[in-house]
């Protein structure tokens, strides 16, 4: 399974992954699922990937191909985001056809989605969703993230936190909470996570950290989550129903039916 | 979508169960899906279902007719949890057999699922999930509870809390924190909610509550629960990591691959 996180903040975008994949229990290993393209000065793109390995690999593998020589304008030349989203939802595409028929052949999954945001020069920074069929959605302020793969456990805080006007900070912390969440209730998704942020306009990296099990600021955050909630649960006063109503069967399938 | 849970502790059983059944969004109504079997003195039994409404109607009908009369062996002579759970699991059998081809032909998910617990007699109090296959498993003290439906979105606060020997009033209100967040994250598990809890040994239905949007308990928990949430994440120190890294392309390359 794989956990990965994109936020659209007014200030930059937080981007991160998990990287265990697994095929069966008995196959487990880790892949980084975060490709990161950058020019200083000219983009900085970041793209974060779920589904069926193979897939998403070569997907991306075509933009490298794309994009291997800095002169080439197939990749380093598109002018937005949005482009270059088009451009990963239409190598996915390729892939599938070449690929999809076998693997179905097979009964193996045939599932991959994106996240890929950054920004390009004098554009404003953007983040899109790339679904299985190439198709793609945009984050707004509305909704100023996106999540792929295990997203459920992780997404609750996210709901109760993010907004725009969130600070990188905020939105880190967030993601690593969202992360600790998701590893809890599920296994098979593992550290570690790597985790880049962007700030606004300054097209090139901003932090980025590989958070491996010894990094004591995760476990810290592990830690203090875990005992906070507890703590705030604790805090909870008892409820001040009226004494307890017992109703005759007859009641019962009145109400309950 | 549905939500339900049933947590079984030393003390008691509390279940729990959204009242929203929704066929496409345009179709949205209200069921209970919970069914309460009660002989006080001799017999406390609770369902709740989940999947396609139907099917697990049916299933429960079966079980009614079989338990139409009090003086009926086939229901209220069963002297085990096991044997309800195990006669449960036929029933939802025999409505697949008779339902199941036709729902395929009109691609209607026949997906089915229930928690049964309660108790009988002098026998331990027990609680089981049975799936749509009509197998099913039973809660220990390592797994003390089963959530069927929605289930993932109010999952991390009940591993975090409960263990066999919370109260039954811990178990409660970690329930409707659980519904929370459900809730939140996803329109299609909706109030109201229905609550029972079970005292060991009492052989009759302890506290029940229908909790509707009014209800000013549930609505104290929704925003204390949120405000300790953003309370808890706002005092989280920020991390302590040094600077940025900014690595090259071909840094990344060898670590991010």
């Amino acid at each position: 399974m794989t956990y990965c996180v994109g936020i659209l903040l007014d200030a930059g975008i937080v981007f991160a992954s998990d990287s265990r994949t697994n095929a069966g229990v008995d196959q487990v290993s880790n892949y980084s699922k975060m490709r990161i393209f950058e020019r200083p000065g000219d983009r900085f793109i970041t793209i974060l990937s779920s589904g069926n390995l193979s897939l998403t690999q070569n997907a991306i593998n075509m933009l490298e191909q794309k994009g291997r020589h800095h002169e080439d304008a197939k990749f380093w030349g598109l002018q937005s985001m949005f482009e270059v989203a088009n451009l990963l939802g239409e190598n996915l595409r390729e892939v599938l056809k070449r690929d999809g028929p076998y693997l179905q052949q097979n009964n193996i999954d045939a599932s991959a989605s994106f996240i890929v945001g950054g920004q390009i020069g004098d554009e404003a920074m953007r983040m899109f969703l790339v679904y299985a069929a190439g198709n793609f959605i945009e984050a707004t302020p509305e909704t100023p993230f996106f999540q792929i793969g295990e997203t459920k456990y992780g997404k609750p805080i996210i709901d109760r936190v993010i907004k725009p006007e969130s600070t990188l900070m905020e939105a880190v912390k967030c993601t690593l909470v969202s992360f600790d969440s998701t590893m809890r209730s599920n296994v098979s998704v593992g550290l570690p996570i790597d985790l880049v942020w962007y700030e606004r306009a300054t097209l090139r990296v901003g932090l980025r950290r590989r958070i491996t099990e010894s990094d004591p600021y995760f476990s810290m955050i592990h830690m203090q989550w875990g005992e906070g909630l507890r703590k705030v649960f604790s805090l909870l006063p008892d409820p001040t129903w009226d004494s307890p109503e017992v109703l005759s069967l007859q009641q019962q399938a009145q109400i309950f039916k």
